[in-house]
């Protein structure tokens, strides 16, 4: 083995003590939430067959799919074929295309949606619908990774199928607001929209161009504002007096309920027909979320908007959708999701209505940093540190170490004898908060120093009182 | 997308939420010893550079790591080359081995040692020696798939470096022990040896055939029995006199201390050298490890063994060894480790001393699943089913809901108002043990019935009554 400078790859990371201690906290208080409204954790292998993932994403996801070489001898792989008749000359020159299929079967989990759906469809004879799952994992892309963007980070999912009751949007309103709660991120605002209220202004609008060009305008509109908009829409062949329009709608103001009422009499003037993919029955969905919050005693109304520019990666979405975004903090949004009516389809399992939603661990960890919202018992590990001055003083503390350690306090002794300089490092390096001390002195009194390594502060305490104040 | 039958590659698994439950309760109890003894977490990527996982398990090891096709054209990714000049015909009909290298550069973690050797080697400059960490991940072996042999799986290793006191052990047969008693795995067997009393057995057979040979043999031993050793080491040249001097050794007897005197005095006798890696130091190391877990006040010594004969996979061990055996379930060890003195020298840091060990969950999860050892506590997730009768009642329990869940209860209501019958097989199918129904009349006595789905058992109560029966 000839020496080398190790390296990780490009866009992943290695999380050190203190940052998954604090990864943890976010999973704890996510995994709480979710458990405490019914959802029930799911794992899915990492490896999924490339037939399952390929087509699912788009060209684009096609492309960004880690793919996984066949294992042994990945040329030779297929039904005892010679090399020269599966991966030719030929094959090369046509490029990774031709070849790919034939040397690699399997790929990196992209997201938690399609796992979730194969799983669903896989197990329907035995589960029992609504199924509600969650599923903290995480996915890989083969994107170029930049500040924010990493090429294997985690996925926090929830998703309930088989059900196509509001009760499920309005609880998922219920949970957003819970976790930010917990965290300590109350500056927040929860979005919501209809994915047929978007497509009634695309129906008020006078059916100009296509609904996938105003849907994709519309969620640039914080990005590029109206004016480039409007420039957009007029290029993709929406003229100005239905861009006006749009804007109309696009303004309405007001409360949740007085947004309702106002959209709901511009579809009549608009001429929105009632029939179809309408945007009556998604205001009126939207009206019944209301009314599931106003019954479950909701009281974050600030922190809840209607916001009818919403539109997000439409899809797969075909009902409700949800967006977060802190508000003190320069960063997207940390969560989204929405109700989408044929997930499991393209495996075989067509009309199964669900809505879910997903959090972004990191862009959560790092507003928490930035606003200091960590609490600062997340990131003690071990709690005291018992000094090891000789072999007699080790032998004498044994035992001590063992009742703490039996109270439950993490401890460790100083595994060598060494200079207390060199121990004290240790603990101020790891974090450790109090430092434990018997000397041969406090030894013959039956006495310990406890040393809080913060203040400074020393206690000449029995081990009673010693298990007393770090047990606490 | 045309429709798709659905499956998962071979050797992986889908965890449904009991199952989950199940090990996250197993993962639950580790984290918290390795915790309590201050291993802190660590976590590295999926994806390692192939130049940092290679040449590190073997031939064997290189062939089982699972491979990563280079993103975008993979075969066109180096420097601008045209791709004649890169995987050529002729490559191609040398086969993958030459292939390859230019066509993958990255694999997925094989195991949590390596990747932990390299974290050590690129952050020494800012961790704190000794440094002590634990790590709970998945890893990937393109291994034949069977029975308890999975192709990715989870390993649980807790290791320290930069200390050779034999405090850690101690630790580490204490950690052993606290893991499985708190498991209830109560009749195990905790084995412990040193890598240098079998190279002493080594020199007091008078140094014929090679010390591997001698290793490999001794390892079958519970496999293929004396007979089967014996054989296998005469064909390795090993003369029949050796051979029974061997078994001489490998037969002593009695308590720990009692063999370690025992074979103190073989060795004199045979005139094992009192130098290099000698076998004296090997005992030496294991009274000491003895005299802590002594002066600990240990007490499990029915379950720790001296066993001569334990010789696991020595490529990098050369102090301590330890593995552990489940005595009333037929299953291999369920953990195993060691002392090695140059895990990081690969990577351009050598002389750092550790020592570590790692559990199988999936083989403990089918101990306790044998053994009927999961508390019950740990299936349960949803813990009440609010029966949804129609759209009224569902209304008036709406904060009922939201109380139960501020109280901690996690608990849901059946999204549609539908047949009761349905409702009941959900909570059934869940696992959920209580359900909770107010009808008109219990709505207009402001009473609930909470009916015990095991027992059948209904009573009728308020809600504060309810709370206090859910949340005890």
């Amino acid at each position: 083995m000839s020496v080398q400078k190790p390296s990780i790859p490009q866009g992943t990371r290695d999380f050190g003590p203190a940052v998954v201690a604090r990864r943890t906290y976010i999973f704890g208080v996510i995994r709480r939430v979710f458990e405490k409204f019914g959802y029930a954790p799911l794992e899915t292998p990492t490896l999924e067959n490339l037939s399952v993932l390929t087509g699912k994403y788009g060209e684009e996801g096609d492309q960004l799919l880690f793919k996984v070489l066949n294992s042994g001898n990945f040329l030779k792989k297929q039904k005892g074929d010679v090399i020269k008749e599966q991966v030719t000359a030929d094959d090369l020159l046509a490029g990774a295309k031709a070849v790919l299929p034939k040397i690699a079967e399997k790929g990196l989990r992209y997201d938690l949606t399609v796992p979730f759906a194969r799983y669903v469809v896989m197990n329907r004879g035995t589960l029992v619908f609504p199924f509600k799952r969650y599923q903290i994992q995480p996915v890989w892309r083969a994107d170029r990774p930049q500040r924010g963007r990493y090429r294997e980070f985690y996925q926090c999912d929830a998703d309930v199928v088989g059900t196509d009751s509001l009760l499920c949007e309005a609880e998922i309103v219920l949970m957003m607001s819970e976790v930010l709660t917990s965290l300590g991120l109350t500056d927040h605002t929860i979005k919501i929209n209809h994915r047929r209220v978007l497509g009634a202004f695309y129906q008020a609008l006078g059916g100009e161009g296509t609904e996938v060009d105003l849907f994709t305008a519309i969620d640039k509109l914080d990005k590029i504002g109206r004016e480039g908009v409007g420039k957009e829409l007029a290029e993709r062949g929406f003229s100005a007096e239905a861009t006006e329009k749009l804007f109309d709608l696009l303004g309405v103001a007001g409360s949740f309920d007085e947004k309702l009422d106002r959209l709901l009499a511009a579809f009549v003037t608009a001429g929105v027909e009632p029939d179809g993919a309408d945007g009556y029955q998604g205001l009126q969905d939207l009206r019944r979320v209301l009314e599931y919050l106003r019954g479950f005693g909701f009281e974050k109304w600030d922190n809840l908007e209607f916001d009818v520019t919403l539109a997000r990666g439409l899809s797969y979405y075909t009902g409700c959708i949800f967006e977060i975004k802190i508000n003190n903090v320069n960063m997207g949004s940390v969560s989204g999701g929405g109700r989408y009516d044929n997930l499991t389809g393209a495996f075989g399992l067509p009309g199964v209505s669900g809505v879910g939603f997903s959090f972004g661990v990191d862009r959560l960890y790092d507003c928490l940093e930035e606003l200091s919202l960590f609490p600062e018992a997340v990131a003690a590990t071990t709690r005291c540190l018992i000094a090891n001055f000789d072999a007699e003083s080790e032998t004498a503390v044994l035992p001590v170490l063992r009742r703490l350690r039996a109270a439950g306090v993490a401890t460790e002794l100083y595994p060598e004898s060494t200079k207390l300089a060199k121990q004290f490092k240790y603990a101020d390096g790891k974090g450790i908060p109090y430092l434990l001390l018997q000397g041969s002195e406090e030894r013959a009194a039956g006495q310990f120093k406890l040393k809080t390594l913060a203040t400074g502060q020393e206690q000449t305490l029995t081990l009673d009182e010693v298990l007393t104040e770090l047990a606490g």
